[in-house]
């Protein structure tokens, strides 16, 4: 993973050709002159973890090759991937580097790990991937901590078993996503779960963001296909999952399902698996607006047929053609209409077209399908191509019932367009639908605008306007992004302060010094 | 509700003929000598409410026409409907009633309500249908308390809104089944939910004991139509559910569901709805045994097509038909095989028969179909019959994956049979598979067997060696049915002492005075 931006450095794109002059004329993007930190020359901040704290760190994770202290392994565990986090590290800023990284290689010495943590008063960051965009690498209130540990889970990659006959695998959590589906192949089992950070992101961290893919319509949330959890917390274990569905009380593995690292440490995590498909077929349809190609995902969603990924762009995205990175830089079509991609395991269900066409849609073709499924996990590396060129991006997201999709549609636009605008960047907002449910669908944001005089004052300013829109409007703070810190006083709007007195009650039973993510989720100080 | 038994006094069934000599033939049941005794002569415990307390209660719902102190009313309001619960009753034996019984009228008056009663230290049994086969409804440590209501809320029974265009409605707990559904079909849907319980259980216990009904293939559980719901808590209100899905922390809604009254009391539901289904048609299969039925549902389960309805009949059940309890009573086949029913809407799928018969099936046309959809709703009258003729009858259910469910079954059933056989009434133990999901399923098993002695000590000695068998086999302590007091010591060994220690935690944050259904789902006493 580049520690600068996103993914492997072999696979960086340039920004096609004309796309400069575009993002010049269209947004007043300009070059910028200040050059990315080179990593040899960053300054970490000295650590703070006496010898005493590292021999004991290293005794509970197995060794002092498990621990980490060199200036890279820090910068390269320093907060995580949405686009602030980039700027501040291209520019040299690292001022939350861990002190250390660990990294254990079991269960018993993640709890040994966690053991040893709670009795120094060092706080511990859980590590997958490195790819939370919501600010959930970033420990607030460090001072408060003698120290500050990377819990990097990236030993811990194994695929424990298969069940063929129930159809379930249990996975270790550093399992980074084409291994786990590499390994589940091997057994003719797929687990069908392809999030834009596919290729970096882990399944601990799949599981403790609730993250949601791209064949969502397919194969359900990251959080549908878990049917069993092993979580380490500073207080014991939790071990839960006898059955798929159960009404023995509250279902516990929906409270460490989207617990951030908060409340403990996913171990191991037992998912639903599926034989691997034969093929698929990807097609692309044009809608005349949003409206309409909405409300044809909608009738999908709800009576069927379903395809296993389901997406349609608005007019913007569909005109700057971010569907489809490579192609930025075209000339602007004046009328482009919105870009609906579908795709069915096997051929497309002949009696999903009839819904489309009965809705207005007009059928462009596998071209279109087939060449988003080729660039699926490329927009995080169009962004670092962004990000050098001057111009400033970023994304966001959303959900809500059907009813309350238009106005959170027009609520988030209209909070980043005017409050971009005010701060002299006024940006491009592009949006795509994608994951539906029966009753309801997300909403996607992608933004780009010039970087301006002050890129992350300008955001910071943008988001929190999103984030009120979004609360305003009925929608939730996140579908599949998280909290963080970044969303985590939204969120306490979003579910009351009784919502969050629970989730405060939780985080003191399983975590009462208070060193697992601090801030992530849940308020750092007790706030109720 | 008949207050010693099920249902409707107008619909309730004589023993069919000959199942008397069968019973005697077969279990040694004898007609009980001892009448059931007469609700006008039952002495209920003196009331321990006084007078400030009445006049506070009725201010909090409204009036005093909303709080009953009357015998009858007290009496109707004791324990639920398992089968030890009726023996209770029908004997007179009513030590658990609740000093009275109140009826609030909105989400305001259960809070104030509570709040009434959580000055006073006055214990509150959320009441909805009364149907808890768990012992939901047997307040624990009451003495502990200045005394016990039980919290009715039939008048919160209005549908508050439909979202047709999200196809969501907003319901309230009071609800029952039928009402439910009928105000629902006004507007052209259906919930789809139909549990055993269903002509008496309520919305608010629905979502309270995670239901599950006899469509759930079709449907899911209660909990998967549950979108959204508002909670009153002496600490003061929780409304959840901005989407049908977010990545926005741990879901609370899962925390809600299942819950049992024992966090807070429900007061509004909103659910997933679907268009009426235009027609439905059932069917029978049999199986040659039991073991390649299971696996037969287990491949529709897991590669379709999946029908609305599924269920299996083990021999022993297909024997005894108590498929159909109409038809107990004529001669008992040779070899029975096992009998599936599946219900499709619309027609059956071929695509369905066609697994079916690749399994093994033998299909049997429409008939043992329809008599299993005309009878659904016939086997807690037909429980009332056998007590009356001296037999004893109850059920209990459990849930796992599918490769446990040979194990699973074995031991349960052998844990029963083994300590009533030891305790001089061996049983017919039956069992059926009902609810299926592609990594598992759940077993329902039926006991009928002399009462013996003492029917409720060889119950209470059978039901526990069920639960242990249960626990140790690595099953759920309960799929559909819920923890209530009777199954709490068992659940605090699924989930382990941490996962009670967060029960604990987020009671004592919501209810800190343990007011609300003391002893339900989580020890009365902090226990950790």
């Amino acid at each position: 993973m580049l520690w600068s931006g996103w993914g492997d450095p072999a696979k960086a794109a340039p920004l096609p050709e004309g796309a400069a002059g575009l993002l010049r004329d269209l947004l007043g993007v300009r070059t910028s002159d200040a050059a990315p930190a080179e990593l040899s020359e960053i300054a970490v901040p000295a650590p703070r973890l006496g010898a005493e704290a590292l021999a004991a760190l290293a005794e509970a994770a197995g060794g002092t090759a498990h621990v980490r202290t060199g200036a890279e392994a820090r910068i390269r565990h320093t907060r995580g991937k949405s686009t602030p986090d980039l700027l501040r590290v291209r520019a040299g800023e690292v001022s939350d580097a861990p002190d250390a990284v660990v990294l254990p290689g079991s269960h018993g010495e993640v709890a040994a790990v966690l053991a040893a943590c709670a009795a120094r008063r060092i706080a511990v960051v859980p590590f997958g991937g490195g790819t939370s965009v919501v600010g959930g690498l970033r420990p607030e209130g460090a001072a408060a901590f003698t120290g500050v540990v990377a819990l990097d889970l990236r030993r811990l990659d194994a695929l424990v078993s298969v069940d063929p006959v129930s159809r379930t695998a249990v996975l270790q959590p550093g399992l980074r996503g084409p291994r786990a589906e590499a390994l589940l192949n091997e057994h003719g089992f797929t687990l069908g779960h392809f999030p834009q950070s596919y290729e970096w992101a882990t399944v601990g961290g799949f599981a403790a963001a609730r993250s949601s893919g791209q064949a969502s319509a397919g194969y359900g949330r990251f959080d549908d296909m878990v049917v069993g959890l092993t979580v380490a917390t500073p207080e014991g274990d939790l071990d839960l999952g006898r059955a798929p569905r159960s009404a023995a009380g509250p279902d516990l593995r929906h409270l460490v399902l989207g617990s951030e690292g908060a409340f403990g440490v996913i171990t191991s995590v037992t998912v639903r698996v599926r034989p691997v498909p034969p093929s698929s077929a990807y097609e692309g349809w044009r809608f005349p607006d949003f409206e309409r190609g909405v409300a044809a995902m909608r009738r999908l969603a709800q009576d069927g047929p379903l395809p296993v990924v389901l997406r349609l762009s608005d007019e913007t995205e569909t005109m700057v053609g971010l569907a489809d990175p490579g192609a930025v830089g075209g000339d602007l079509p004046s009328d482009p209409g919105c870009l609906m991609v579908l795709g069915f395991e096997g051929e497309i269900d002949p009696r999903a077209r009839a819904v489309l066409r009965d809705a207005g849609g007009e059928p462009l073709g596998a071209e279109p399908g087939e060449k988003w499924e080729h660039g699926r996990f490329n927009a995080p590396y169009l962004r670092d191509a962004l990000l050098d060129a001057g111009a400033f991006a970023e994304t966001l997201e959303t959900a809500t019932f059907w009813s309350g999709v238009p106005d959170l549609y027009r609520a988030v636009k209209n909070a980043l367009i005017e409050t971009l605008a005010g701060s002299g960047t006024p940006p491009l907002v592009m949006c795509h639908v994608s994951h539906v449910y029966a009753a309801g669908a997300s909403l996607y944001f992608t933004v780009v605008s010039a970087q301006g005089e002050d890129a992350l004052a300008h955001w910071e300013k943008a988001k929190h306007a999103a984030n009120d829109a979004i609360i305003a409007a009925g929608g939730t703070i996140s579908h599949h992004h998280g909290v963080g810190t970044d969303h985590r006083d939204w969120y306490a709007r979003e579910i009351g302060p009784l919502g969050a007195g629970v989730l405060r009650a939780v985080k003191d039973r399983l975590d009462p010094s208070g060193i697992l993510n601090p801030g992530v989720l849940v308020p750092p100080v007790p706030q109720e």
